[in-house]
């Protein structure tokens, strides 16, 4: 693939604590011009950035993040408010405490109870592999497809470890045919980029693929 | 101070993003025992907990943890959900870009919020230190201390850093009086612990120091 195909696979992102509006909106402005598939950005800045981009560029934020263990009432009301205020994409973490205690019922449950707050956005899903035993991966590709989000997400960026080629290969075979793959963490080449969409992703998050194609004058 | 009189200032705690209801359980029955301050538990253990120890342990939960860039819609939320579901105590985080950006009135606001839906309970405001310059940390003292928050808290442990003799001892110099101020974030030993309250620290946010009471048979 190309840089710029690549880049269209891009979740253009800044999910640091201290990221302020003025870097937000070089996130967007960087986004638009190199049409990357969205920029994922804190709550906070969901409205200002949705009237800044104007329809040119999705939005993406993200919720329960980055801990996953917010009640699904909370995670549901963050949902609901991050559309109304302009979110185009949703990535939800699941709360990994269930998934340890092996409730997956309850993982499912609040997967749809999210989805169904999403008003047709689309959902993708954090399971932060590096904290899950092969099992509990294999397990959350089924509570994901079950719930009915359109992606499964291999991290939040914020834990012990990111995407790794192995769990996005086996994501890419355990997830229904119709649920896609973002691998999310660590990814700062092209060379990784196309290892990860080789395998099956079909979407990266990332800030390094926008900073490398700045420096190519791309 | 004995070693009893020190636990009776912990804020007993596990929030780590995996843990089970066995261990939260776990860590109540060990607040019960070596009467701690409070037990600081991930916001979906709230109700268990709160059903589990019957009135006989404060349970303190965290708000906007650890990122601190949600909404102020979804802080006040979570809040009152938490308080509803049995919360004694409400350990916020504050916005950090609205920190960055000098937006202290937006600060002080948000602390504000979600003090009014805290319906009298305490409220301890986290201020992430590690992440804030001298001038930074001096003026969260004043938009805590403004907006009636009970108490001004070191740190997540989710960050870069955790508490330090230097900030509890600039915090406890630039607060209100009436401003109590927790520690927390890597504090190992009873030597640690006695360092911060003679610094003017009232709670201590940790795990430690109930291991070290059973190991020592307390």
């Amino acid at each position: 693939m190309t840089h710029n195909e690549i880049l269209a696979r891009v979740d253009h992102t800044i999910l640091t604590t201290t990221a302020t509006w003025e870097q937000v909106k070089k996130l967007c402005d960087e986004g638009m011009r190199f049409g990357t598939a969205s920029v994922c950005i804190p709550p906070s800045f969901v409205r200002r950035a949705a009237d800044y981009v104007k329809g040119e560029l999705k939005i993406c934020t993200v919720i329960g993040f980055p801990n996953g263990y917010n009640t699904t009432a909370v995670k549901v009301f963050e949902t609901e408010r991050a559309v109304r205020e302009g979110a185009d994409e949703i990535d939800m973490v699941i709360n990994l405490g269930m998934v340890k205690e092996g409730d997956w019922t309850a993982v499912t449950e609040e997967i749809r109870a999210v989805k169904a707050s999403c008003a047709g956005r689309l959902l993708k899903v954090i399971v932060e592999a590096c904290q899950l035993t092969e099992a509990e991966k294999i397990a959350a590709c089924r509570a994901v497809s079950e719930a009915g989000a359109e992606f499964i997400k291999t991290s939040t960026g914020f834990s012990t470890g990111g995407a790794t080629r192995e769990d996005v290969a086996l994501m890419r075979t355990n997830v229904a045919p119709n649920v896609k793959v973002k691998a999310a963490g660590g990814i700062r080449s092209w060379e990784d980029a196309q290892a990860f969409l080789d395998l099956g992703a079909d979407r990266l998050g990332t800030s390094a693929l926008v900073k490398l194609a700045l420096e190519e004058n791309l």
